[in-house]
């Protein structure tokens, strides 16, 4: 007898038109033959998704193919949802165009963005639009899918997953990122280059995460029986100066998504614990005179801005590439994305337990940070089970820039709620990246951003 | 290159003459090949200690034994600390005089108790016996050991590491029972008895622990995919009435250790969630006229009240097997003990990384509990770290109950400390095995408990 | 310029049928010539409350009568509560006949009750009753006055507070009670009989309020630079053999509502603190064997049991009495009540500023006690404010039996509002003064009571 | 028979050479005939106290003095405590030259402070001079007068008022502090000059307080039965864009501590509660860009930065000043301070009870904010007794901004206690105020700074 429920399982896609996380999935579902079933893509674009659903279907004949799933584009989102047993979210919230004004019309104000999603005046404006769509699809979960369990992988992370809850307190969601994993891969780097092991993987790079979503902290490390932080500590001492560029993913001048890790190491100088997430989050947390200050300052810490105009670009390659894929004029290639999301659904179905760090809502798993707020910490996944494990608390210093952030968030989400414009320009007024400007000049950009992108 | 440290492990044994725990954990290490070193025994009968430094290194010789450790009895307990990589703690607070004080002294009152050793007016007696020993005990380890990890075995439990902790709050302690094992046992019994599946190991049972130490309880459960909480209701429903007697360890009324399960049924039966201790222990916190209120009530019950001349008569048969395993006159059996301070241990090290109960401060690891008051949850334990999990409440009849026990539990640590018996004699009363006499018999029972036991 | 308005203040009376308090109020309102305005009552029993507007308005045309208002009898709650400044709370939630089964039949199973309204079996399934009643008062207020200050003077106190809060959070309710007066006016006594100063008033003497309504504790006590707690030591050890029978209000065996405060004496011995209710009150909170094991128990305790075949005798007086206020043949006698309720009133008009105890929801100005259960402390009440002063924490073995109760109350409010009855009797299970009964005696008493009342 | 201690009453004073604040305080006791007894003056400059001394015997003499009390200066703090029922500490932290460092080097990075003496560059250096000596004169109190109260009046108030806590948390400290009054004063003006209400005194208005010293806010404000909040809202209207110079104190221009209220009526209108400090010292709290950014921005704002060579050039003068008094040939000036220390002494003795703003550590008075952090609000003051009142929330926006500065000064008294110069650097920049600077520049800055001090 079979106890766990591994076949006809029910995905249902929110935002399943989507080119990157979706074929993403896509890979990952076919690699796994240990479950099955079906995913429902919706997307505003239906288009998309029914083109996600061709090449989906496609899979399905492929010999080399190990997991099988059925892909079907469905309308709305009630159909997606209805049965569903797992819930993923992963939008755009707005357009290319919003993001651009979101990212770049600081810039006239000297206000430089390396990401604009998380938090600065990108970050707030765009979770001022994001808030709304959460709280509809929080309800909409609320009425066809309560029991489901909830992956969330859209930006900006801590305020979609905190609008959730805030709609739908007792909805099973969990926000996940890859930022910490890259910090595991590079601590395995920084393990083979002083101490000469070869292939240690990222999940054997055991840390202790607390912190909030892209500004996250890691105050233990080890690997097997070895502590990693005295280690990280002269690792730092020898690339502090001139970065560490052994990254597998690309050197930082020719790439949009690397860096030299110089912002991290400076992190880690100053407050004695590990920033867990690329340079290029971490800096829009700091105040902008540290590493934002200009695109000069940004060459000199050796990370990049990260141009719309790319996405824009990158978008319509995407977008042909999808025709190509649904005609099958170009075969799917299965690539492992390194996410977890299928591994969170079975060790959630009870195939298997495992610990992995997730963004829910702080039930004191930090100490010194507010409850209710969406944290990132590690915890246990078990069958129908997340349980946050107490991380402890940050140091002082650090603590009180993440508190920072987190009230800051805590307005913009009262004031996306309450469509209170006066209430968000408090939150954006206090941002850090906008400590060098004058109030009224903030004002003037936030109401520039706001018109642009049509809010409130 | 290995990067755990395997070899050379000290171990400090305080308690290190007992016959009991003390052959256990030669059982254990000698049967784990991972590691080796040595294990301090430390003991107030030097002899006991002595006699088991001769036991335990007759294991050395033999071929059978795969895990190599050399046992040495010392004259100080700093001896046995200094150096120390792990300090276990299994100690008799007082004598079985002393306890049989504890435990039938009441009964004169109409008071009586199957345990005696964790509340109650035994419990909370042994209790101001125990904490100044743990007071002590933490002193030491932070002169001698203030890095060891310290495994507590000793009851009263929750008190006796809520005192390591009021003492040197940045101890490395946890502690551990195994209630929880035998939950989990009889949970497997039921899988196999109510859906026919064989061989389930009590491990693969997985369960959200939240309580105190003797009185815990259980709010979710799960054997792989399977939901084990509407099992167990018609479990209940199936042997409430006349008990539940399949347990491999004996049947209630030949053995003082087992029992039919009746009060954890009836329990599930009031409570809606499961009780995970023992009958003899869960009858202890509930008031008097529920559970204990006569030996025929007990009886009714199906579990037995442990009378301590049997623990005297087991103590002698125990003192005269230890000279015949000292002298070889009897070869020493391994047997494993299922206890986990070994898989503790090594997890502690850095060899592997699992989840567990321990008893350790609340840090709102269980909601609506006051913090730093002794409670149990699951932990994550990994190398050099022990983080609880995140358990959630109790339901608030259930959480009463609970409160008013670690409510008293704290005054009676202050009581401890201060040495003042008017205060002790405030959490006294308020036990809710004593809710049926006046308060001027509790105060003679109380009076007549401390003169016997020579104590405050 | 008046900028206080004290002309055209209307009050809604909900239960203005009343004979006590009502005309208590009328008295009050009679003798304070700086507020006038009119009360609108409203009543379950229209013509009750039609007899007091007929007494109420005979008030005006009398020349002895400084405070001028109107009386209006209405006959739905709506009315009375449109245009109110305020609403005074005074209800009997049910019949005589719900009381007496209230508080006799318990009697069958040997537990009795001093009063029978507030904790207990009685207090408990009154409040089951009552809760139902405030949560439609609360929804009323928050439709037809969400402005106006709100007195309670219900019992259970405490729970019909809650009950307010927990429908409208936002509402401005207090709760009011004259227990503490009685334990200043002992402090006066007790100031007149050891140090022979006279005519000291109760308003004189300062105390520190912290506990729940009728289980209130004093942990400071001054008149003028006088520390009144070394006296009170003094005074209780003078006294607490056979009890102080000084009292203005008669002696405890003539009179259901005096004592000889020697329970009162008993509580400071053992816990240091003044307990501020009347022993009738204060023996109900504690177990069942201390105070009320038996009617001779509470004898020698010398206080009274309180009969409901009294209180129907008194009623059937009263309303007799109503006639004859109502046609003239009597006339109303102007008698101060000692009570607040004008001065709170003015005071929340913006008429002076003062200081006295009520009854709120925690919101930390009790220490360890949990959030938003109503307790009750001083509060500086003054325009349109009413703010609790931090009171600090019980001795904790006080503290544990408070959160005994408080747990158990927020038990039945939520049982009330779930109309569980399976939770309900978990609360009623665990108060103390079913200490001594088997869980299934308590079982059929808790349904037998249920059913004679109608509920659940 | 008089229950109330009135005379030989002892008042330790540390700072007792001072020229203003003791002078103050001789006038103020000269006043008030109900209290008498010996104040001991304390300073490190033994010859100031002497000269105190002097000045004060002197009032014991004239015919026009009510209060009747001896000086004496005494050479150490033991004397001065031992005895004493209340310590009075008003010291200055360091030397004006120190203060120059505080207030003006930071100008050369162009950073500008109006008063420097609370947070900024100047307010966090000064804090690391004095936690120090706070840490010392807890100690002397604590050994040699535990019992009395202590009214701290030295700046930064917040983080002295922290360190006698921190280090004696018995202690029974206020900080008391007038920015409040100025406030009322302001809020009578406007009564005076919107409703034409003549002769408002400032204790009629009755305000509730919440914030930290010298960032302090009053979102509930009436005179009598009259809502100050919208009469405020049109004062501000009417006088947001000019400022409000109507003060009493003298034109802005021409005194470095008057404003024309313009900063306080900007933040207003922003975040709907009125900021209860004076705009120097308002200004000090928000981000560089928002009112210190130049001394051009300073002088639109209508408000001043007191140099340091003007408190140099003054105390020249008070030092002629006092040989003048003290030998006679000038007569002592009565002169109400209008500070309330008298008024608490009397309360405290249990002559009246009273309401007042204090500086005491948090224990959820404020919601929302750490506590044992030190705050600002309301309290009642009786016999030997001080209990803040429940001051509620901080809007989020202004809460956010307050615990800003909370979060950095804890970190200040960490780094103060422990001497780690880069803990305090960690503080240091992550002020608002230097949130325009490079890290770099602070750290510049920060190290000149202690270097001139002499500090760390």
């Amino acid at each position: 007898m079979n106890t766990i429920k591994t076949k006809d399982i029910q995905i249902a896609y929110i935002g399943g038109g989507s080119q990157g996380w979706a074929w993403g999935l896509m890979s990952d579902l076919a690699n796994e033959e240990a479950i099955s079933g079906k995913v429902k893509l919706y997307d505003l674009n239906y288009q998309a998704a029914y083109q996600n659903e061709l090449i989906g279907n496609r899979l399905l004949e492929r010999s080399d193919v190990a997991g099988k799933w059925e892909y079907e584009a469905v309308k709305t989102i009630d159909e997606s949802l209805t049965g569903a047993d797992f819930v993923i979210i992963s939008i755009l919230p707005g357009s290319f165009d919003d993001m651009e004004s979101d990212v770049h019309l600081p810039e006239k104000y000297g206000v430089y963005q390396s990401v604009g999603d998380t938090v600065g005046p990108g970050g707030l404006v765009r979770a001022l639009r994001s808030v709304p769509m959460f709280v509809d699809i929080a309800n909409q979960i609320r009425e066809f899918a309560p029991n489901a369990w909830v992956i969330n992988y859209t930006n900006p992370m801590s305020l979609c997953t905190r609008a959730l809850y805030a709609t739908f307190p007792e909805i099973k969601a969990i926000g996940c990122c890859h930022e910490v994993f890259g910090t595991q891969k590079l601590l395995a780097s920084m393990v083979q280059e002083l101490l000469g092991i070869e292939g240690v993987k990222r999940q054997e790079i055991k840390v202790n995460v607390l912190g909030i979503n892209h500004f996250i902290w890691i105050n233990q490390a080890s690997y097997k029986g070895l502590d990693l932080m005295p280690l990280y500590e002269k690792f730092v001492d020898k690339y502090a100066g001139n970065g560490f560029e052994g990254s597998e993913r690309g050197h930082w001048m020719n790439n949009h998504f690397v860096s030299a890790e110089r912002v991290k190491f400076d992190l880690f100088n100053r407050f004695g614990v590990i920033a867990a997430a690329g340079d290029r989050h971490l800096a829009e947390f700091m105040p902008n005179t540290w590493y934002l200050k200009s695109p000069e300052t940004v060459r000199e810490w050796k990370f990049g801005l990260t141009p719309v105009a790319w996405r824009k670009q990158n978008k319509q390659a995407l977008v042909e590439k999808s025709d190509r894929l649904a005609d099958g004029t170009e075969p799917f290639e299965q690539k492992m994305t390194g996410e977890e999301g299928i591994d969170i659904m079975k060790a959630l179905l009870g195939l298997g337990e495992f610990m992995t760090n997730v963004n829910v809502p702080n039930q004191v798993q930090i100490g010194g940070i507010p409850n209710d707020v969406v944290v990132e910490t590690n915890a246990v996944i078990s069958f129908d089970s997340v349980r946050p494990v107490l991380a402890g608390k940050l140091p002082k210093p650090v603590q009180n820039m993440v508190i920072r952030h987190v009230s800051n968030q805590e307005i913009v989400l009262q004031a996306a709620l309450q469509k209170d414009k006066n209430l968000a320009f408090q939150a954006f007024v206090q941002d850090p990246l906008l400590s060098t400007m004058k109030p009224e000049d903030a004002q003037a950009l936030f109401h520039e951003m706001l018109a642009k992108t049509g809010q409130l």
